[in-house]
């Protein structure tokens, strides 16, 4: 199969502004526009994202197959994954995007024996290295699959056999290599199934140190192959699992200390797991630079409505300019980006759904960022928000902070005091976002 | 008023055996029982709490006042809470409980200074101090209400005025001197507006040094005064704010970690705040004790399919079973007991219905308590709990997690290796629970 | 107290442009602008709510008053009433809307018997008339609160006890007579508390049946009166109750037809009850058009993350373009509007906060209705709509809607088909809605 | 393949007491004990479901299968059905189950084309007739499965497209004709994708319009080949599809009234259903019944802090008691029964775990039914109903409900009255459960 057979489209896909109502062309996305003292393609790195895109074939779990890829059906799974190869990297070049992301089992079939999976994932990821040369596209980061495989179905390194912790650091040392080997930006953990169904089978405290163990490992390694992106690690409280430890930043921070990880491990945020664990997608990020865990993005959005992990295409442009807007103050991404944790409906079988869909959605982020931007040029928010704390800066105030003060001292102060509330303004500041977005 | 007027009963309630069909008698709480080496009144350790039973009124946010309660109308504010004591004391002598709990505001009203309000309470806390030589209830813990009074509408530590936050300190001062003065077992944080509404006015990083400030006072202080209870935080994800900074057991423990209080800061476990995260009662009681946190527990329920805490007297036997299997497996309660964080709905409007809503549900803490002590007798579930990660007792796994092993080394190993899933037995677990309950 | 004292404004708020920053300007809301055929007053028919901006006075379930207005701190009722109806009516004049709606007990006093209720709510009333004679407010709605009072905590309509249904309808009469006296468009029903708290004491067939007869008396008399507005219905699945019987558009739909009030009832549709139900605010109003009784709306937004009703203003100018292009596209309101039952959060203290978070959300819905405009000229989603079905108008499509094949004719034609998918094509259309909104 | 190689069992399950503590023996399923006027056996009239038991593989969105059966894997598909069909049979002989219900593609391999696919279904339910001569086992339900094959991703009766329709009713059908054929006591209709992924794509009005017509076509052909049984329909709120038209069992009465099917359509209820719509089981139940619609049950469980179907096999006996108390009081089930619409977890993967859990559900529904028949002997709930409701059984109250009074009289005499509440019992209520259960 030649990729060009798959998208109907030669060139790439361009910046044509506002006014156009192409569906195949960016209306702000401009990449070479200034934002913040970047080009608009540094600030918001985009990555395509395999799995989604490119090896879920439709189903769901009531029922099966709806997009009938070619690259699915046939009996050599390597050159089945070669052809898949050849349209991924033809999409990557067509959306102008400068990243890609990859699970080990996305990219290479998995093979009768560990080892045979390693040379199957080795000799795809060299067929990359090469078109690498020639593209544009690089590695925000690649990850192992540690969930689909049945030998998984009790977790991977939080497993009650130890076989199981030992076969997945087996394969994950196989997927750092792998991304170490195409110069990755980051590696990823997304503990999948390390969690529990059940408590009546499950020893918490055991498992919790087993993934500390399981993580400490890694980054020994990290340090030893010279990789020197973060691991990341993706919280997500559920499912599919009933609860997974690494339910959301804040849990995350927990095991962190208590495992010493916090100088090698940093956060992998996405919305739609931010959702499924009652906080919003601002919440994550804030509670992520408030721990300094920050790391990087999966950009979709989940449906509120909805309890399981939808994955679609990020397309509220007021929940990303909020989002984009903390980002920004704190210099925006260092080795991050936003990567396409997204797919498109199972009804959406056509190729030039693909395209169209992360076209909607690049936009979307572009028109999130340039509000961030100029709602931070503006101090329409950081102003009224540092206004609101000021009576911290006060010398009382800061020596309390700084424990210069026992609680006796501040109660004999409190008895003088009638403080009286101030108000929140948080419908004007609603309407201050409503400006900009 | 003579509190002997408000419940037309004089003798306390005693067991009656499972056949008693008498609402006001107890068919499981055997007090004097031998469970697991204590009495069944020690392992539980029942409090009853002043706030739901006693203050408030019947109210929700579509309505007001359905109680009525004769102590709640009137215009002599501290002969109104004296009045309300003596209710409350012959409720804790009717109910033979160990424990009561208050909050400051509960037991006394606020004056028109903090200065006031302080005396308020030690008046009336003078007077429970004269009542408890000579009845039996203890107090398990007492706490500050930092949420109710409009000036910490914005919050109490983690205010944007360091006035309130001076304010909050002066009052939670004299709310644990109290509670030291009454011999209390436990001092409780519940962190009721320690959170916020909107991101869009808050500074999360500074509140929560804010707030960490703070409980590093609190703990000071009680080391200088010689309390020995912990200091409990009571997690609660939500309600009132949009979100509390104490969420669950796994962020509280990233908070302690971060602000070095874990030795001195223990959790107060609500199922009803589990389940608002998210949760089951269960999974927060073993998150504690693999965080080294387990503290006391808020027993009561809320309803699975609202959003909303209901804090309904908890009856669901196998629930609490599992719960208690845990902690008499770590030897049940140090200074924590079971504190009646609930109330009888608003139309359960006569006297009576506080003493049965309290009877039920103790039988049904009872019922549970002796289920788990079966189970943990028969290792029902520990034994094949203990079978289920027997490997990890063997030397490479334990070389493994004593960090022996290096990740090549691990991985080398994987290589053999095609390890198959044994069955997780869910089922069979769970008709064995529905053995014993 | 004279009004003008509460608002420091004496002008009414303006249009000013989109490039206006002012907090107290519109920007999008130009009254007289023509949008589809009408003025956009009359198309979006705002309407300022009584209890929320002048009752409510800023408490929570865990907090009392904030808010501290002056029309709130009396002694003589009837006075504190009037003060509030200079104060509201001096609200309409300033946010120039054309209507207002209110509850009985919000406007006047309740008294010790329903007969001195019924004459303060009469006397304030008489009130309202005399200002409606010279300001342009109109009333969209009365209806009575049949919820707060302690008589009704188990229901009203649906009360175990005929006394209290005898009593709601004494207080309903009185309330219709009221908004019939005032020209009201619309009488509105809200079933705060028919429902239930627990199923063990309820009897859920009895209690529908004393609610259809219930809405039948009041359809009976209000055609007596020549009363030519509809009673609105307003769903809600749960809170203050467990459960309350006007669930959902879809439930109301099927409690009508059992007892014969389709013709008579309309739905009252709100954004915070359709997602605490489970559904999009959207989904709510095209149900209500698929069923023929799309009615009113509440115009408030709750929030996703949350369990319980909190009618923030709605800011949300997406999902309220996809209600208004539905609403447009069956010709606009008829005797509905978009009542503003939205509150500001308790910390906004100031007046000005009121005002602002009107014109906000003001604004934001203009803009909604300007985008939905401009998708139904351009056909942005109607167009790909009627493809989609296009297959439908085929003849002998037609017949089997038709009812003009049995099932054997039909299922005959199935066997010489072999019917393909087509693509739902959503990212494209969510791509469509962003160059709109 | 011999079935008795799958299972390690000859005889079947059989009742040894309540101090067994053999997984595969009951200890309260005694099928010969008579229950209310019934044995057992006719009461529960359990139903094992081909689907999740046989045709699963074990997979979920993350992972693929994980148990491994035999007649899965092999490339004669209509052998593997015949190996199946063994292992079935086998299953409910061991059970010793009166019933069993399918979909067409449980049992019989899919063909090429729709005639293909409905002599594969005739050719294996020819082979249940033959096996159902020798067997107790009876037919409960059968169905067709309109949602799995990706002709039917946007819906089967409400699809777009009318082909779509046309090929699903060539379907139902011949899976009506295998219902009638083999004696079936119902046929039900899950509408799995008969609802909507988004309302931009959907008309909702013209797709509910087809589903009654798809509906009115299936009941007249019931008619006129003589099936005696209803036509079941499954409400369900949502999964696969954003939102499904028959939402519960208010919706399903709403739309059934609409399209006048109320005479021969009733409700399939299934517990996960029902707390995904938001409801509890028995309100599920007690709706059915207030609506005259009551059918059958599918008895399983969810997650309650889970938002999609688990399926669990249902255990918790209180929740049952309530549910079989109320279908107790309406005489029991008629045409239907219990149908384990449940599926062992993926992670139980031996043999064993599918009997061990059928045997410990089916315990927990006899425990279940063995308490509703005690507390209605005693008279435990309907006494404290019917005193509750009492006030309505006097004259007065019979002609209001009646319709033999008017608004304006029923208001005339509220105003002598001032009725007060009375206690609602919960807690009362809610520990004479525990005494059962």
């Amino acid at each position: 199969m030649a990729s060009n057979r798959f998208f109907d489209r030669a060139d790439p896909i361009a910046f044509a502004g506002t006014d156009s109502r192409d569906p195949l062309a960016f209306r702000f996305y401009d990449k070479d526009r200034e934002v913040m003292g970047r080009r608009m393609e540094d600030q918001l790195r985009f990555a395509v994202c395999y799995w989604h895109s490119f090896t879920w074939p439709g189903g769901d779990p009531f029922g099966g197959e709806t997009f009938n890829r070619p690259w699915m059906h046939g009996s050599d799974a390597l050159a089945l994954a070669r052809d898949k190869a050849d349209v991924a990297f033809d999409m990557f070049r067509l959306l102008d995007v400068p990243f890609f992301t990859f699970h080990d089992v996305d990219v290479a079939p998995e093979g009768a024996s560990l080892k045979e999976s390693n040379d199957n994932l080795k000799a795809i990821t060299d067929i990359f290295a090469k078109k690498m040369e020639t593209e544009k596209v690089r590695l925000l980061w690649g990850t192992a699959n540690l969930f689909s495989n049945r030998r998984y179905m009790a977790g991977a390194a939080t497993n009650p056999d130890p076989d199981v912790f030992t076969y997945a650091v087996g394969q994950v040392k196989a997927a750092l290599d792998a991304t170490h080997a195409l110069n990755g930006a980051n590696y990823v953990c997304w503990g999948g199934r390390e969690g529990y169904e059940t408590l009546l089978n499950t020893d918490m405290g055991r498992e919790l140190d087993q993934l500390g163990r399981f993580l400490s490992m890694l980054v020994d390694y990290k340090h030893k192959i010279g990789f020197e992106g973060p691991i990341l690690i993706e919280p997500k409280p559920k499912e599919p699992t009933k609860h997974q430890y690494d339910f959301d930043a804040a849990t995350v921070f927990g095991f962190l200390q208590k495992y010493d990880l916090v100088a090698d491990v940093k956060l992998n945020l996405e919305q739609n797991h931010a959702i499924l664990a009652g906080h919003s997608f601002e919440h994550e990020v804030k509670t992520a630079y408030a721990a300094g865990l920050f790391g990087s993005l999966d950009i979709n959005r989940g449906d509120d409505l909805l309890g399981w992990d939808t994955d679609q295409f990020a397309m509220n442009v007021g929940e990303m300019a909020l989002v984009f807007h903390e980002m920004l103050r704190h210099g925006g991404f260092t080795t991050g980006g936003l990567n396409f944790d997204a797919k498109i409906r199972r009804q959406s079988i056509d190729p030039d759904d693909l395209l169209i869909a992360h076209v909607a959605s690049m936009d979307a982020c572009a028109r999130g960022l340039l509000a961030a931007e100029a709602m931070l040029k503006d101090e329409a928010l950081t102003g009224p928000l540092n206004a609101r704390y000021a009576g911290w800066d006060q010398p009382e105030a800061k020596a309390i902070l700084a424990g210069e003060r026992t609680l006796e001292q501040v109660a004999e102060r409190a008895l003088g005091l009638d403080p009286q509330p101030r108000s929140g303004r948080q419908e004007y500041l609603e309407g201050v976002v409503n400006r900009y977005v």
